[in-house]
C-alpha cells in the first residue's frame, strides 16, 4: 500500500500545478479573444505571476521530495517497488519534466524572458520597417542565449538536440535531418514538375457570408465529435486551441470573408488539437498519463483531420453538396473532382502560413537548417537574409522580394522558440505513419468519410494515441499504434501517390 | 528611507495575492459567460486552488513579519516611524484583513465551504419543491456555524455585528436597527397609501427587439463614461460586475424581451459598480488604498446610477426620445410625465430582485430582522416561514403563497452570507446622502443630466469616492464627502419629497 500513497502524492502536487496551467491557458484564451485592450498590463503581470506558482510548485523541495520516493532524480532509476508499468513510465516523465524545470537558473530564465519581450517589440518594428539591419542585435542575443540554454540542458551529439528536445522530447538533430533531407530531396524535383502545370481554383474566392461560414464550422465540429459541451468556438486574430482541461479545451477561428477554405481548414486543424486534449484519460490529469506525449504528436493530430481527412475526396464528396446548400447559387457549376483539384493546389509562395500541402515542409525545412547552422555557429545572423533566400530559390524556386515577406515573417525566433519548427513537419510524417495503419484497420473509411461519418476515425485516435497520454515515448507510440518502427516512407508515399493523381508527376 | 522599503514590501507582498484575486475574478465571469457547461467540476477545482493560494500569500510568516514591521498586529499601533497618514491608514486596513483572514480555522474554513456547497444544492431543491421542511436541516447547521463564526471573528455588543462587520466594516447591529426600524416606520405608511392609488405603466411591457435594447445599453454606457477599453459588457442569467483590475472591469447583463427598463437599470447599476473599480488608484493597486471601501459604499454606487440617475425625471428627459427613436413606433403616443410615473410605479410584491426603490428596503430590514434573530438565538429556524408571513403582511399587506416566493427565495443563506444583505440598503442610504452634498456642488445637475451629460456625476464620485480606496472608513468617508456625519434624513427626505410628487401622500 505505501508505494501507492507515494504515487498518489506526487500526482497530486503534480496536479496543483496542472491545474494553474489550466489556469493560466484560460487567461491566454481569454487575452486572445474577449480581454478589452486596456487589460494588457494587468494580464502580463497575471501571466507572470502564474508562471512563478507553477515553477515553484515543480521544482520545489516537497515535490521534489515526493518524486524522489519513486525514482531516483540523479540516476533516473526506480526505486519504488511494485509500481505498475504504466506508474513507472509516468515517473520516468515526471524526472523528465522536474529536470528540465531545475537545469535553468532563476537568472537565466528572467534574462530570457525580458529579452524575448524586448525582441518581440523589436522584430515587429523590424518587419513593419522591412529592416533586418534593426532585427540583428537581439537575434544575436537570442541565438547565443538558446547556445547558452543548450549548455544549460545538455546534450550528446548536438547542441541543438537540447533545444528540439524540449518540444520534441527524444527527437535529436541527426534524425530529422536524415528526414528532412529526404523529404526535400524528394518533394523538390516534385514542385518544380507541378510549376509548370495548371490549376484554377479561382471558385473558392469570392464572398462568402460569415455568418454562413461560422454555421458551417459548427456542423463540422458536431461531425468530427467535438463536444460543445466541453469546448467552444470563438475568433481571434491568431487561431489557436486551448488546453485548460478535458473538459475545457476551446479553440478559436478568424473568418476570412474571401475564402471559402481558409476557416474550414482551420477549424479541422484546431478540433484536431481539441479532440487529442479532449479524449487524454480525466482520471489521470496532472500526471504524465494524463497530458499529450508533445508538440510533434499534437500536430500530427491537427495535420490529421486538416489533411489527411479534409484535404481528401471522400470528404467533400460529403461536404461539398453541404457547402453548395450552405453558399446557395455560390457553387452551383463546380463539381467534386474540380474542388478536389482546387484545394489541393500546389503554389510556391513566401509566406509559411499560407503554403499548401506539399510546399509547406520545405519552409520548414529551410528554418530547421538554418536554426541548425546558427546553433552550431557555421552560421551567423548577419548572413541569415541571404541563405534564405538562396534556399527559397533552391527549394522552391521563388525569391523574396523583402526580408518581411522572408526571414522576418515568422514570430517564433522573436521568441526565443528555437526548436519549435521541425515538430510542425514531425506531425506530418507521424500522421501519415499512423494513418498507413488508420486505413489497414479501415479499409473502408473513404466510404464511411464518403456518408459524412467521421467519429470512427475520432475512436481511433482515441484508442491509439488520446488514451495513452505520455505512457510511451513518441516513437514506441508510433510503433504501438501501427506495429511497424516509424519511418518518413508512409509520407512519401502519400505525397507522392495523392499529387501525382491531382497533377502529371 | 526605510520605513518606505517596508511598507513597499508589504505592498509587494499584498499586490500578489491582489493579482491572484484578480485571476479568481477572471475564473468567476468566465463561468457565468462562456465557460462550457462541462467544465464545471475542473472550474470549482481551479477555483479551490486559487481559495488556497490566495489565503496562504495573505496569512503566511512572510507577509506577516513584514506587515508586523508597520504595525504591530496584536495592539494595532503603529511601529513604523513616519509613514504618511495614507499609510498609517493603509497598515490598519492590512491588519484589519489579516486580523480576519487568521481567524477563522482552516479547518472551520473547510467545512463550512462544504456545508455551503451542499447547502446550495439542498436549497435549490427545496425552492424547487416548495419544501421549507427539506432546507431546515441544512439552515439549522448553517446558522449555527455562522454563531461560532461570530465567536470567532469577535464582537463587543452583539453576535451580529461580526458578521455585518465582514461586508461593511465598523457598521453595528444596533445602527442598523436604528436605521432600518426608523426607515420601516416611515416607508410603511406611505406604501399603504399608495396601494390605494393606480399608475398604469403597462406602455413599459411589449416586445422590445433583443438587438436594439443590446445597442441602447451601449450608449448609455458610454454616456455614463464606462470605458470600454477598459471593461466589456456581456450576458448572464444573473447580472454582476467583475473587479479583475481597474483596467478591466466587466459588466454582465440580461435581456428581458418583454420589460423595456429591465435591461437599463441592470446596466446603470452594474456600471455604477464597474465605474468604482475604474476609478480606484492604479499605483495603489494592491494596497487598501487601491480597494473598494465595502460592500454598502459599492452598493451606493450601482444604486445612485439606478435610483438617483436612472429613475429621475431629467434622466428621462434626454434619453426617453433616444428610447423612442430605438424602438421606433413603439413609445410614440408616451410622453415623459407619464413615462417617469410609470418607471416609478410602487407594486409591493413577493420577490426582492423585482422589487421597486420604495417597497425594496422592506424586503431587506425583514431580511435584516429574521437574520438577527437567528443568530442572536431569539428565533428558530423552523419558525422562519411563519415569521416571513406575518412580516410580509405587516410591511407590505401580501402574503405570499409558498415558500419558494417567500423564505426560499433568496440563494444568499444557503450560500451562509449572513450579514450581507443590510449592505444593500446601507447603499441606498448612503447614496443619498452623498447625492444631497452633489446637488448642493451642481446645484445645475439636473439641466446637465437632461441635456444627456453624465460624464460630471462620475468625476464628482471620482473625487468624493473612487480615488479614496479603503483610506477612510464609511463613516469617515461619507463626512468627508459630504461635510455632514452621515444619517438617514436624506434618504428619507428624498423617498418622501419625490413619492409625494408622484403618487398623493
Amino acid at each position: 500500500m505505501k508505494k501507492t500513497t507515494n504515487y498518489n502524492k506526487v500526482h497530486e502536487l503534480s496536479k496543483k500545478s496542472r491545474v494553474l496551467q489550466g489556469i493560466s491557458a484560460l487567461l491566454d484564451w481569454d487575452q486572445e479573444t474577449y480581454m478589452p485592450s486596456g487589460g494588457a498590463a494587468n494580464r502580463a503581470e497575471q501571466m507572470k505571476t502564474m508562471a512563478g506558482l507553477i515553477h515553484r510548485q515543480r521544482t520545489g523541495k516537497k515535490y521534489a521530495n515526493a518524486l524522489a520516493k519513486l525514482i531516483d532524480l540523479k540516476s533516473g532509476k526506480i526505486v519504488a517497488i511494485d509500481l505498475t508499468p504504466e506508474q513507472e513510465a509516468a515517473a520516468k516523465e515526471w524526472r523528465r519534466d522536474y529536470i528540465q524545470d531545475t537545469a535553468l537558473p532563476t537568472a537565466f530564465v528572467e534574462e530570457f524572458a525580458k529579452l524575448c519581450s524586448q525582441s518581440i517589440l523589436a522584430w515587429r518594428s523590424a518587419k513593419k520597417d522591412n529592416s533586418f539591419q534593426q532585427f540583428i542585435p537581439f537575434l544575436d542575443r537570442i541565438v547565443s542565449m538558446n547556445r547558452k540554454k543548450a549548455e544549460l540542458l545538455g546534450y550528446q551529439a548536438h547542441p541543438y538536440d537540447a533545444l528540439i528536445d524540449q518540444y520534441e522530447p527524444e527527437l535529436t538533430t541527426k534524425e530529422v535531418l536524415q528526414l528532412f533531407t529526404k523529404l526535400r530531396e524528394n518533394i523538390t524535383p516534385m514542385i518544380k514538375k507541378i510549376a509548370t502545370q495548371t490549376n484554377d481554383n479561382s471558385f473558392l474566392h469570392g464572398k462568402w457570408d460569415q455568418t454562413r461560414q461560422i454555421e458551417f464550422s459548427y456542423k463540422l465540429l458536431k461531425e468530427m465529435g467535438y463536444d460543445l459541451d466541453k469546448g467552444r468556438l470563438d475568433f481571434s486574430s491568431h487561431p489557436f486551441s486551448s488546453a485548460s482541461h478535458p473538459t475545457d479545451s476551446r479553440i478559436t477561428t478568424r473568418i476570412h470573408p474571401t475564402s471559402l477554405t481558409s476557416n474550414i481548414m482551420i477549424i479541422l486543424h484546431e478540433a484536431g488539437h481539441a479532440l487529442y486534449e479532449m479524449g487524454l484519460p480525466l482520471e489521470k490529469f496532472g500526471s504524465p498519463l494524463g497530458d499529450a506525449r508533445s508538440l510533434g504528436v499534437h500536430e500530427s493530430q491537427s495535420r490529421w483531420w486538416e489533411t489527411r481527412i479534409g484535404l481528401s475526396k471522400p470528404f467533400w464528396h460529403h461536404f461539398l453538396p453541404l457547402l453548395k446548400e450552405t453558399f446557395k447559387g455560390q457553387l452551383d457549376h463546380v463539381v467534386l473532382d474540380q474542388f478536389y483539384k482546387g484545394v489541393n493546389k500546389v503554389e510556391p509562395g513566401f509566406i509559411r502560413v499560407e503554403a499548401d500541402e506539399l510546399t509547406y515542409p520545405l519552409h520548414v525545412i529551410l528554418r530547421f537548417e538554418m536554426e541548425k547552422g546558427l546553433i552550431e555557429g557555421s552560421m551567423k545572423v548577419r548572413e541569415i537574409p541571404e541563405i534564405w533566400n538562396n534556399k527559397m530559390k533552391d527549394y522552391l524556386g521563388i525569391t523574396p522580394s523583402t526580408n518581411s515577406e522572408g526571414c522576418l515573417q515568422d514570430i517564433h525566433w522573436s521568441m526565443g522558440a528555437f526548436g519549435y519548427f521541425p515538430t510542425y513537419t514531425m506531425g506530418n510524417l507521424y500522421a501519415a505513419h499512423l494513418f498507413e495503419a488508420f486505413s489497414k484497420d479501415h479499409p473502408d473509411w473513404e466510404a464511411h468519410v464518403a456518408k459524412g461519418e467521421l467519429v470512427f476515425i475520432k475512436d481511433w485516435l482515441h484508442q491509439k494515441i488520446y488514451k495513452h497520454g505520455r505512457r510511451y515515448s513518441t516513437h514506441e507510440l508510433l510503433k504501438e499504434a501501427t506495429g511497424k518502427p516509424f519511418t518518413a516512407d508512409a509520407y512519401l508515399h502519400y505525397l507522392k501517390d495523392k499529387y501525382s493523381k491531382i497533377y502529371k508527376l
